[in-house]
């Protein structure tokens, strides 16, 4: 189920900067009984990322407005359902080459999905991780944001097929650690929550946010700092997430096993509860 | 006018994974007089891009048959005519996420535009240069082909909106000088050709193939190295170069005047007499 700009349709202006030059942004939202999860970081989100690409934003009342309408679609006569809403917004058509237009008249699109099947399972029994061969590159100008340019994370996931492995782990260009090729990640260490810096690659994840958050607020120490493979190798607990999977934490990298330990089960246990509050709290504003 | 997988269609499948995620590959080829210059090499160049992406490779014939089909309608009733034929290849639609589908069907896509107006009189009397802020990432893995991950050239083209600049010459994340937004960019010092080598970042031109082929057959030195702002702020010659434009020379980066010298004049001569060979022998081969 597709919109554009407003409108039921399932195509796209092949003339759209999106597609020509992946000059845009998106985010993924968990939708859950008819509701977008987190929708206002989400579109806050973007509008940071519109900002960092001088595409005016959308007015945010109305891409929540869509979000909500198209979001109560998956739900059903009320019955418990989830579901995932694709957000993208590209700066439209026109323009000479890669020279933006004088008028940029931004595009936006709204897809549902239906919610993966593999999820559940995962954030109790944990996941089989591997390392990727193919390497993020540096870019302080598109670091941090979810834009559309996403070659490298296809390249990366198309390295291995073996159902048994359910995320890689992407390095930079010097050998760092820096992220899954869908999720954030994140080791513990003496107690300590560390995850990479993202000022020269990455996506700055909107579950990443959170659980930074309520770790410092429950006074776990969390450290944004370069991340060795070694530093990885050597954790007490480790996890990756993202705003569909929650959290899902690594059992196993390559042939190395690592114990899911306290520490992650309980911020699963921190997100669950702000994910409930922040659903009442949205509730009652509405209602 | 545009074509995809062979039919007449101005719009895409939003899912297309050239549209989710920049997925696939483009070239931009002149046409004169209803004829696709040098689309034995961009085909070529295509192929080993779609290699590099593990797409699996449309039909070169069917390329190349639709590829003249499209550039005769820009050539009405014999008279002389400019166009240019942009064809991207995508991985089409399908996966899961970031993964690819077990089975991809690749979609094409043909687009016939006007040619851009600038282009001649800038070969003769040369063009202004600036470095672009905006700088360009390093991944060996996307470096030299023309894949759709186009954001840093769009950052950079929307540097600047003055006219009387016609290129931004663009620097790694190391501040090595790579190529102009648009173009590949050599100098010339000392009777010598340099460029930059494009292991890292960069889009390996058509043109600047043909450039290095026939400076090397002509007995001028060409050497691909590490470029640094230094070296080039030193030389005694400028150009930068593509497909469309052929070659400009650079008159003046900055504030700095550039001499436009005889080497450039040189191989701009090359140039128009292999594109004039290589048309008669295609005629030649086709009647």
């Amino acid at each position: 189920m597709f919109f554009v700009n407003g409108e039921s349709r399932a195509s796209i202006e092949i003339s759209d900067r999106g597609f020509q030059y992946g000059d845009g942004l998106f985010e993924t939202i968990e939708v859950i009984n008819g509701r977008p999860v987190f929708l206002d970081r989400h579109l806050k989100r973007l509008q940071a990322g519109c900002r960092r690409l001088s595409i005016p934003a959308p007015d945010l009342d109305t891409l929540a407005s869509e979000a909500e309408t198209l979001s109560r679609q998956s739900s059903v006569g009320g019955e418990p359902s989830s579901a995932v809403l694709k957000l993208m917004i590209t700066r439209g058509s026109g323009g000479r080459g890669y020279k933006p237009p004088d008028l940029i008249r931004p595009t936006r699109v709204f897809s549902l999905h239906p919610f993966p099947e593999y999820s559940h399972p995962y954030h109790v029994a944990g996941i089989v991780a591997r390392f990727c061969d193919t390497r993020l590159g540096l870019n302080p100008s598109l670091a941090g944001i979810k834009h559309l340019n996403r070659l490298e994370q296809v390249l990366a996931r198309a390295e291995w097929c073996d159902p048994a492995v359910q995320e890689g782990i992407m390095l930079d260009i010097n050998g760092y650690v820096i992220e899954g090729t869908m999720s954030n990640l994140f080791y513990i260490k003496n107690n300590i929550l560390y995850t990479a810096d993202l000022s020269q690659a990455g996506v700055a994840g909107i579950m990443r946010g959170i659980i930074m958050m309520l770790s410092s607020q429950q006074g776990l120490a969390v450290i944004e700092d370069v991340v060795t493979q070694r530093a990885l190798l050597s954790a007490d607990e480790v996890f990756v997430c993202n705003s569909v999977i929650g959290i899902w934490p690594v059992k196993q990298i390559e042939t190395l096993h690592v114990p899911i330990g306290p520490v992650t089960r309980h911020i699963q246990d921190w997100v669950n509860h702000f994910k409930v509050d922040h659903f009442k709290r949205e509730a009652f504003s509405i209602g």
